[in-house]
């Protein structure tokens, strides 16, 4: 069976092609094969009927898409635009904008596509009539939760927790799950500082905290790294230090942040200075545990800082933080927003780590396609309830397709089939940038998965070139070229990738 | 055609009766009639096959709600629980539980369900397959918007725009909204006192912003009134003043708060004493505009104070916020979260004020089951993209269900049927009130469709008898019972409530 893109394109009028109207797409996505099994061990495509390769018809954006592009404009902020996409057209890994080009897609919604583009296992779900009541009976979760309600948090967010932590507050976006995370934070060391669960509010609390003052609102922070982001609501934003264009205008907490480890690469060549680099934020960061003004509650930490330039620090250097947080009786908070669900090799980034103690909360949001943090610790429950609340909290819908996720991540076995094609891959940008040392400049995330990145010296213009190549790549920090491909991307992807960035190279 | 609920109920074995997995279930809600449009006219039921009046057949909790709770409460906090729901069984103005008990619903997931639990229509537009790409192939709207993401607002958050208002920038939650709406409005008021759009950031901005230090992170406010609610991330936080149980323990701006008129009822019998209180509240906002010392950029108001305890103002006090910020040259923000969408007998519950200029931005959530906030002046979009960002910047798949909602809204005439339902509703509640002068204390919401409100000197007591006699309704503030119905609530529901209301007043 040829690709439907191809076919599609080839046989439908011109002005029919793209209507989102038009009845025999949805008729014949629906006839789409579901990904198949039988790829996980061997070299037979997930998505059969994928495109065999990119189609570039036209400059991106060409005509169809400049004139969507100027009618959203008139409502809709366009300035931060890459791409306008046709996503009925969409498939697997790849891309498809309203003129007909179809890209490889390795930036995937800022790493949020976990199992491609229209998968059919995700169509199933996303038309049953479970998910159907879910979109049209929103509930207010905390006070009126669906009688399932539990079985769909164990047979989904709760069956792939990370060790260690059993229960789970749901949210809506990472920056939510951080800053639940962060109010979970506070509520457990004020309460030791008030000497347990029983000891009630005093009055000058409630008053204080009425009036946005100590001691009710307390000034205690949450510390966080150079280079971090956790997200942009006011919380969050405070923790977040990776461009000034994020935070610049917005009122923020006087929080603290310490450096992160600026590893050299390759990492083997440099070993003994990376680890006095790491001891050097390992110190800082305790540092500023015992002296910062408004005591940090928790530390907050992505495991490889990616809109921050995808910044890597050794298991170790997570290790000395889980000791550090520990001794000095503060929470140790992972932002898995962007490395979890299995890019890095591990379905969460901190297995690599082999920590003693597991995380005290880990959020996620992204690939999840809903949000929220773990915990394991029954303090992290306040002592009442409607202090963690509000009305929504989450979205049963977007649980029940992360749901559908797991299960097909883990029909596909896709955690460690991204584990093999990361390495692959891994090794054939090695190759490239030893032919091409001024492109591919600290190549990173060796054994990280695909959760791969270089320090490139035209950094936005190769990601302009990629298009006309017919890849979609995004980019993070200054000058990094992050890739981010989903669950299901394979070698023979790998293998076109790596063939059109030496195209860019070479041009 | 009798009820579906009455006859399920009947004749389905009983082992099988609340299973979320019975097809016919399915199968019978896909058969229900659509909403009759005839009903707008007249006595006629909106939902022909809805239950006639409650059913209760345990108590709240019975059996099956308390092994539910007892299983959830060992991964979710379950203590604000108020109801294990059964939304499967839920139909129009009715929620259900897994033991059979079916209430007529005028809380409505806190003012969150717009045209009935399981509406038809709404069913087919969360069948579709449009709605079924946007659940799968969800994009990260300011990068990768899908091609007809203009139609999707245009027909829809943006056909209900407030009146000068025609852009729209969309989120994920209330909290969200309001926190995107202080973004801008900071971002606005820098800029201004930078020079304009086209004076750039200084180096110190810069720096200090990386450090969350003034200029960069600016000493600005917002400014909120006493009881307000506006959210619970850090940043709505600080502006919420409802309920110290919202805010104790964690970390807030020193922002200022006005306070909110109390006014006296019946408001005829206090027109001049309640005059004076509104213009006090006034001068002490216009005082504190002048001298906080981190300068507010915009007021913040909720057209009716909901959580705060349903705490209404007039018309005239609120022009008199829209000229006291023009004269200061700050923003006026409407936080119509629970009041937007129809509730209030207006779209939007700022129609009734008879403003001479709109509101600068109106935040929205709650019916419109999706967020944002709409604004009209360009100079709120800020100089340079990736200011107001996110991954997701709010979700398509909820955009569309807002349009069907507002669809139905129209088809049906609802805000006009609401305005009347609402003032039967009322009277019939001023004439209890004459009966019970202990039960039902300082009525209000005349005029505002059905968003009504009293005190009562036994409010938990009141909620919790309400439950018996087959009505669920929440409160809000200390003592108030706040009626939330949905926009398909009518004069026989209305009849139907009153007539429990008294059974509960008489016991």
């Amino acid at each position: 069976m040829a690709s439907f893109l191809r076919t599609a394109s080839r046989t439908l009028p011109a002005t029919r092609r793209f209507s989102a109207q038009t009845p025999s797409i949805a008729t014949i996505a629906l006839q789409r094969r579901h990904a198949s099994s039988a790829a996980a061990n061997g070299s037979q495509p997930f998505f059969p009927d994928e495109p065999v390769e990119p189609i570039v018809k036209t400059q991106i954006p060409g005509p169809q898409s400049k004139a969507a592009i100027e009618k959203l404009e008139k409502v809709f902020d366009t300035r931060s635009l890459n791409m306008i996409a046709d996503y009925g057209r969409s498939y697997g890994n790849y891309i498809a904008d309203p003129d007909g080009n179809v890209l490889l897609d390795v930036y995937a919604q800022i790493a949020s596509i976990p199992v491609g583009y229209n998968n059919p296992t995700l169509q199933l779900a996303a038309t049953s009539p479970e998910m159907a009541s879910a979109i049209i009976n929103r509930p207010a979760l905390g006070n009126f939760p669906q009688h399932d309600w539990a079985d769909i948090l164990e047979t989904g967010i709760l069956s792939v927790a990370p060790k260690g932590l059993d229960q789970v507050f749901t949210g809506q976006s990472g920056s939510d799950a951080n800053e639940l995370a962060y109010k979970a934070a506070f509520m457990w060391k004020r309460q030791q500082q008030r000497g347990g669960a029983n000891v009630d509010f005093s009055d000058h609390e409630i008053t204080s905290a009425m009036n946005n003052q100590s001691p009710g609102a307390p000034e205690l922070s949450i510390l966080s790294f150079k280079s971090a982001f956790h997200g942009r609501l006011f919380g969050s934003l405070s923790t977040t230090r990776s461009k000034p264009i994020h935070k610049l205008d917005i009122p923020a907490f006087d929080w603290p942040q310490a450096p992160f480890p600026a590893l050299k690469y390759p990492l083997e060549d440099f070993a003994a200075e990376n680890a006095a680099e790491e001891q050097r934020c390992l110190d800082e960061t305790e540092r500023l545990i015992k002296e910062w003004h408004a005591p940090p509650t928790a530390v907050v930490v992505e495991p490889i800082q990616s809109e921050g330039g995808d910044n890597h620090a050794s298991a170790s250097f997570f290790r000395g933080l889980r000791t550090l947080t520990k001794k000095h009786n503060i929470l140790f908070i992972v932002d898995e927003v962007q490395t979890g669900v299995g890019a890095t090799g591990q379905f969460w980034a901190h297995e690599h780590w082999n920590l003693e103690s597991p995380p005290d909360m880990v959020t996620f949001s992204k690939k999840a396609q809903t949000a929220g943090y773990y915990y394991g610790n029954n303090d992290l429950r306040p002592n009442k309830p409607y202090r963690q609340f509000n009305t929504w909290m989450g979205d049963p819908a977007r649980a029940i397709l992360f749901r559908a996720i797991i299960q097909e991540i883990k029909r596909l076995d896709l955690v460690r089939h991204t584990a093999a094609t990361g390495s692959y891959l891994y090794d054939g940008l090695a190759r490239l940038a030893e032919k091409y040392p001024g492109e591919i400049m600290n190549l990173r995330g060796k054994g990280q998965g695909t959760f791969i990145a270089w320090d490139s010296g035209r950094r936005d213009e190769v990601l302009k070139k990629a298009k006309a190549v017919g890849v979609n790549i995004g980019g993070s920090g200054e000058r990094a070229v992050r890739l981010r491909p989903m669950l299901v991307f394979q070698k023979h992807h790998a293998d076109l990738l790596l063939e059109r960035l030496e195209r860019i190279f070479g041009s």
